[in-house]
C-alpha cells in the first residue's frame, strides 16, 4: 500500500490524495461503505462499483470469523474472490464487536475470551488470531485488535484499554511482520477514550511501529458530537503527516467535511446504510422522513441534485409506497440513494481541496441543514 | 391489443406467437413475474428489464387498491409510471384476495364486501368497481371479477360460484366497454372447480363476451396437481384458437412444460420468487436447497448452464453464507436466478414450438427432475 497527497488545504489541513492498493487506487477522502457480512446490505457488488463507484469498503472480522469462518474463506480464494469483489476491501479486528455484541466476554493480557452472538461457542481473540484471520481474508487493509471502552468511562479504565491497546498493537503488528503479507497494510488503532493525555501517549507510542496508516478508534461510542470531533481533530492532529489517517464509526453528512477538514483521510459508518433502511434518507436540502404524508403524492425525486439509479428513475410518492409497504425494494433503493449522497459528498470535497476552494466550500456545507 | 400465432405444435397444439400491447410485444407463451404490491420484490425495475428480459408483469388490484389506492395512482400517471415500468402490467381483478386475505367477507350479487386486512376498513368490490380501478391503473391487461371457490367443494357451491363469475363478467365487460380504454383488454375468468361440465358452461358462456383472451381460475388452490392439469388442459381446449389463453397461478417449472403443451400461452405465478427468498433454487439438474451443508464450500454457480447476474458472479457458498446470515441480498440474488429460470424455460419451450420440435423437447424436460 502506498499513500500519496495530492493537494492540502493550507487554511485548514485537509487533505486529497491516492491510496494505492493491490485492489486499485483509491481516492481520498474517501467513505468506505459498510458491507459487515460481506454484503453492503442489499445492494449489488455491480450497483456497488457502477453506481456508486465506490472503490473501497468495509467487513468485518468478528462477523466474517465467526460466519462462514476464516478458513472457508480462505479455502475459497480470499475474501474479493468470496464476494466477488476485486476492488479494495478494509476489515476491522473484531475488537469492537465482540465487545458490543458477544456475549460474556472476558479480556486479559492474551486477548479476549468470548461467546459467538450467534450460538454461544467460546472463541479466543487474540492480536495474533485476528491478523490471521484478516489474512486469511486477504483483506488490504487490516486492523490490529483494540479495546475499545464504553463512554464514560473512568480515566483509570481509558488508561489500562489505552495500554493494552498499544500491548496489543505491538505484539499484532510485529506478529504481521514475520507473515508474507505484501499486500494488506495494517493500521494501529489510537485509543484512550475523550481524555486528551492518553490520545497522545497512543498516539506517540502506535507510532513506534511505522505503520502505514492509524486510525482513530473510540469514536461514536455515545460520546457528544462535539467532543467526538475535537478529540478526532486533536488525534489526527498527532498523526503522521504523509499517512492515511482513518476515523472509524463515522459520521453524519455534515461530521464527513469537519473531519475531513481536520486532516481525516478516511471514514466508514453504519448510517447510510442503516437509516437508509429505516426509511431515512440525505439530500443536499435536508433529510427526508419517507414515511411522512407529505411524499403520498409526490412526484418529485428524492433528491433533484442527485445523479443515483434511484433519483433518476423513482418518485418519493413510488419511495413512500415500498416503505409503507414494508417492501424490500425500499431499503435497496434507499441504499443506493444514501450511499452515492455519501461518496458524492466525499467526491465533492476531495474535488475542493484539489482546486483549493475548500474553505469557502466547507462554510457552504457547514450551513446546509443537518 | 392484438394477439398473433406464429406457429402451433400439430402434434400437442403449443402454440407460439406474440401478443402486442400499448407497451411493448410480448413473445408467447410468457411467464409474468409477480409484483404485487408494484414491485417484483427486490428486484430493480432495470434488472427486471435488462437482466430477466420480462416483458409483462402482474400487479394486484386487491393490494394495490387498498395501499397506495386507485385514485393516487390514476393521479400519479398510472401505474407504468408510478412503478417506473414501460413494459406490459397485468392486473388480476382481486377476487382472489378478497377471499383469501381479507377479513369477514360477504358475497352477494352486487360484489363482495370485505374488511382490509390492513386496517379493517370496509370496501365493496364490484364487477364495475374493480374495472375502474384496473382502469385507472392503466393496466394493459385487466381481469374481470370472479368468485374463486375453496378446494375441495361441492358441485352445487361450485355452480353457484361459477354462474357469479359469468354474470359478473358480464357486467364488468359491459362496464368496460362504456369506458373509453383502448390500451386496456379485459379478460373475463373461467371458473367451475374442478367439475368439467361447470367448466364447459363457463367457458361457453364466457365465450358470448368475445374477449380479446381468456383465463382459466380457480387452479392452484390446493387440489392434487395433476387435476390441476387436466382441468387446465380441459378447459384451454374449449377457448378459443385465436385468443391468449392464461392460467393464472401456475406452476412449478415443470408445470410451465405441461401448460404450454396444452395449448396454454400465459402463466403466472409467486413460486420462483417465494421459493428463492426461502432458499429454494431452480436448476436444470433440480432444485438447490442451499441452506444445505454440502453448498458450504462450493465454488460453482447455482446453475452452471444458466446466463444470469448471480449464476455469472456467485458461487453457491456465498449465496449460502449470505442465507444463514439472512442478508436480503440473497433474496435479491436467488429471485433473479430463478425468475430467469422460469423465463429462459419458456423461451426455450417457444422456440422448440418455433423449429418444430416442440414434442421431442417436451419428453426431455418432462425426465428432467422435479
Amino acid at each position: 500500500m502506498n499513500f500519496e497527497i495530492l493537494a492540502t488545504c493550507p487554511v485548514t489541513g485537509a487533505r486529497a490524495g491516492l491510496l494505492h492498493t493491490a485492489h486499485g487506487t483509491i481516492e481520498t477522502p474517501v467513505f468506505m461503505p459498510v458491507g459487515t457480512q460481506a454484503t453492503v446490505k442489499g445492494v449489488l457488488q455491480r450497483d456497488l462499483a457502477g453506481e456508486l463507484d465506490a472503490r473501497i469498503i468495509l467487513a468485518n472480522t468478528y462477523h466474517l470469523f465467526l460466519r462462514p469462518g476464516a478458513d472457508l474463506i480462505k479455502n475459497l480464494g480470499g475474501l474479493h474472490k468470496f464476494m466477488s469483489w476485486d476492488r479494495a476491501i478494509l476489515t476491522d479486528s473484531g475488537g469492537f464487536q465482540v465487545f458490543s455484541l458477544s456475549d460474556r466476554c472476558k479480556i486479559s493480557d492474551e486477548g479476549v475470551l468470548f461467546h459467538s452472538h450467534l450460538n454461544g461457542d467460546a472463541h479466543l481473540f487474540t492480536p495474533q488470531s485476528t491478523i490471521d484471520a484478516q489474512l486469511a481474508f486477504g483483506s488490504d487493509i487490516a486492523m490490529v485488535l483494540d479495546e475499545c471502552p464504553p463512554y464514560p468511562v473512568t480515566h483509570e479504565v481509558a488508561r489500562a484499554a489505552m495500554l493494552r491497546t498499544v500491548q496489543w498493537a505491538g505484539i499484532g503488528y510485529s506478529h504481521y511482520l514475520e507473515q508474507e503479507a505484501p499486500d494488506t497494510a495494517v493500521f494501529p488503532i489510537v485509543q484512550g477514550s475523550m481524555f486528551e493525555d492518553l490520545r497522545a501517549e497512543c498516539a506517540l507510542r502506535l507510532q513506534e511501529l511505522d505503520a502505514p496508516g492509524y486510525a482513530i478508534g473510540g469514536l461514536s461510542v455515545g460520546e457528544p458530537r462535539e467532543i467526538s470531533l475535537e478529540i478526532a481533530a486533536f488525534t489526527a492532529g498527532l498523526l503522521p503527516c504523509a499517512k492515511p489517517r482513518y476515523a472509524m464509526g463515522v459520521g453524519t453528512p455534515k461530521e464527513l467535511a469537519e473531519h475531513v477538514a481536520r486532516g481525516v483521510d478516511m471514514m466508514d459508518c453504519v448510517m447510510p446504510s442503516r437509516n437508509a433502511r429505516n426509511g431515512y434518507l440525505f439530500t443536499g436540502s435536508g433529510r427526508v422522513i419517507i414515511k411522512q404524508a407529505r411524499y403520498r403524492d409526490d412526484q418529485g425525486p428524492v433528491d433533484a441534485d442527485c445523479g443515483c439509479y434511484t433519483c433518476r428513475t423513482f418518485s418519493r410518492a413510488y419511495l413512500r409506497h415500498l416503505f409503507q409497504a414494508g417492501e424490500m425494494l425500499f431499503s435497496t433503493l434507499a441504499t443506493i440513494h444514501n450511499l452515492r449522497h455519501y461518496l458524492d459528498r466525499m467526491r465533492g470535497l476531495r474535488a475542493a481541496i484539489l482546486d483549493g476552494t475548500f474553505p469557502a466550500f466547507l462554510t457552504t456545507v457547514q450551513a446546509l441543514p443537518a
